[in-house]
């Protein structure tokens, strides 16, 4: 096996460390507007000639076309949230990832991120309206681009770390088709409880002494219940998605090849 | 006079304060990536066809056609750093300025915020290359928007509000073309000293408890300098730049008509 250090544990710790406060920060940029509804809503985006889709929507499309210009998605863990983007106008070199997998899109969870994410909006933003409706779904696509890297990133590479670590325990639970035991084999809760007390911690340290009057204060615990909730059984679920869909060397009988029905089409 | 909560100090005030932790977590998310110099060299985008201009400035104009698309610049404080903008498809309405200024973009600082943004990116992050290009030029343009919206909304509003409160002292100075008296009279130095002391607050909490292994720590200096020597400067010479090309109500010899002079067209 070539020693790749994207496949070392410690590393992909330190970048999932690291992502936190990216997070974080984007979702208290977003807390400083208003929930404002009408951003959410089908048919009130203002857009000309725009009746399917909600200003949400139509931004997060909108950027998307321009990160497909510049490559973002030939990049593992930067997985689209719309259809129908352009292919890449920029050559772009990514170092090789090591993962055995040859359509990323099969582990895309843009889907359940966008649903749980809406709920966060709701939690963190003071209700009502203040009319920033072209700021708020610029901080939602900001906040949802940061959280869907973290998740995907940690799918991929998390799983095939502790694959590599492991195959023998984990080729029979991919071969049966076992959820509940790759999640077993993959979780460790003393990390999971070490991430969220991080979490909890950073967001009460960054916003410690803000000036109340300027800056909604988003609650430390809604970043916590965020965490617990979505971003690590989500990386679980993709870690079981991308192990699925794993191609296994040397087995030409590949696990993936007739089975994406673990593959996520929200 | 009409009032109008926008020329109200207090409420200026409190909105600059407030953007203060976006700008300071937006610069700190690009110090993240290496300075990777690259993304700034005119032949090196990698983009098909696009010789003329660099990865940052190609980003810069993608996303702002997007942000053109969505009416950003209608917002007097949102002044574009590219040219040949489409013009909006979504019908935006926002609250009455109360600004006397026909023209937004004879206030537009667009030129020297990017060169002192240079600067300051070959300074906030660690030097050399991390292959990083596409996330780096994203960073940059957050970043950027946040450091043009707080000087533009400051030469805007600050301008005006403190023109309504001392007319008499404004209008001879104006008349004369006399940038320093003008800069004089605009200024509180213990308000600056303020505002610079909670830059420097902020950017040492915010990063207080970061684990270095994972995050390039921000040294608080560099941002108090940044905010010394560009934020506050070019915000009172854009207030110089409004007050010379402002409509004087009632005076139909208005003294911006023949005056592009300091529209800094850079």
């Amino acid at each position: 096996m070539i020693h790749n250090y994207q496949l070392d544990l410690n590393y992909i710790a330190s970048r999932l460390e690291g992502l936190e406060e990216t997070i974080i920060t984007k979702i208290i940029d977003r807390a400083q507007f208003c929930v404002n509804e009408t951003i959410y809503q089908i048919g009130k985006s203002g857009f000309a000639g725009e009746d399917q889709r909600c200003l949400f929507d139509l931004r997060m499309h909108y950027h998307e076309q321009m990160d497909a210009a510049f490559g973002r998605f030939i990049v593992p863990e930067e997985r689209p949230f719309t259809r129908n983007l352009p292919e890449p106008r920029r050559q772009v070199t990514i170092p090789e990832s090591g993962l055995q997998i040859d359509d990323f899109e099969v582990v895309n969870f843009a889907g359940p991120i966008r649903t749980d994410y809406m709920k966060l909006v709701k939690e963190i933003c003071r209700p009502g309206d203040d009319a920033q409706y072209g700021s708020s779904v610029e901080h939602d696509v900001y906040a949802i681009q940061a959280i869907s890297r973290r998740i995907h990133y940690g799918a991929f590479y998390v799983a095939e770390c502790k694959y590599l670590g492991n195959p023998e325990a984990f080729d029979p639970l991919i071969d049966a088709r076992n959820t509940t035991g790759i999640i077993d084999l993959i979780t460790r809760k003393e990390v999971e409880e070490n991430i969220i007390s991080r979490v909890r911690q950073k967001t009460a340290e960054m916003q410690k002494n803000v000036n109340t009057d300027v800056r909604n204060v988003v609650n430390p615990d809604l970043l916590v219940q965020f965490y617990r909730d979505t971003v690590i059984p989500l990386t679980k679920q993709g870690e079981v998605a991308y192990l699925f869909n794993r191609i296994r060397t040397g087995d030409n009988s590949s696990s993936r090849r007739d089975d994406y029905e673990y593959s996520f089409k929200w």
